[in-house]
């Protein structure tokens, strides 16, 4: 029989860049009675987001953040909006370019993941705070 | 018990850029007897699309479409498909940069958005045409 | 009644590029008994992703496709991770700016794509391997 669950994380990235949260949102989907469905991660904020990718190589990370960098730089000339500092409006644009939220399959206990995919919290402030990120799962039981 | 409803919203943005529908959608939403589930928003189009932005600052909204068109510029040089006008090729870009879909836990009757979180139609378009966005929703009643 | 059904599907880009995968999905979607709903596709990997995108103009893919390789070229000198040669990191990243899943409604028995749109793997490696894509389709019947 089909059912849901909500719940949520709290996670707070040590630096900006991204953060390996696949074990917290894997620790989650184990305590859910629900073994196969469909689950939710959603980042209730504009200055940090959610992306899966390597899970294995830093340089890879890395490179990624970089090129975030280049793309949307903290350079006060690009922007008129700076309420927050000059990371405040590169964090909102690295945002929209990557993802507010991530529905991925479930299967047999465990998300659809590939082997070398992990899913990240990209935080974009330069003081990090913590973030919550709303999590919802809905399916069939064992 | 879980129920599930299908809908739409018609929404036309006065001018290209970010158009704010966190209401229409709540409306919706407020008009179905599912309090806690999960809500998805598809917008039907390849020349607009959906971002999940800052509510408040409109200086943040005007410098990301400023990102966009520094981004994607509406530089005929650059493109060789050019059916519909010059803003037609930045359009598809900045469409497949940010959104198609979104979805949204739904918890106590009200979406999980942040504080700060409001759900843009991103109008890629110079003369905005009207938009469909279908909507999904899954949950149980209150 | 609701039900949910898992799935895969195997695809294979002969090009790198934009492959439209719009008929294999609908093609998974009328093997299930569910009319009204909502599915998800999921790409197994970071170096492909999936796009909605323009389902006619095949000059549009062709500027979208110029567009991503602009943005993020194969050129050594900008990455540090090159495990798998000049097309690995320019990947990555073009799978970040994209989506790794997708999330339609289905309504009676076909996914609420507008006229225009199409399904897209997105395939980033010069030598196209074989790509997974998990569903996952919950909804009611006929």
């Amino acid at each position: 029989m089909l059912t849901q669950a909500l719940g949520s994380l709290r996670v707070r990235a040590p630096t900006p860049g991204l953060f390996d949260i696949t074990e917290k949102v894997s620790g989650w989907l184990d305590s859910q009675r629900i073994a196969d469905g469909l689950l939710t991660l959603f980042c209730a904020h504009t200055s940090a987001s959610l992306v899966i990718q390597e899970n294995t190589a830093q340089a890879a990370r890395h490179d990624l953040e970089r090129f975030f960098e280049r793309i949307a730089p903290e350079d006060p000339a690009l922007y008129t909006h700076n309420d927050e500092g000059p990371d405040d409006m590169p964090a909102h644009i690295r945002s929209a370019l990557t993802q507010t939220e991530l529905t991925i399959p479930v299967q047999a206990g465990a998300m659809a993941l590939g082997t070398w995919q992990g899913i990240f919290l990209f935080e974009h402030r330069q003081s990090p705070p913590d973030r919550r990120i709303a999590l919802h799962l809905i399916g069939e039981g064992e």
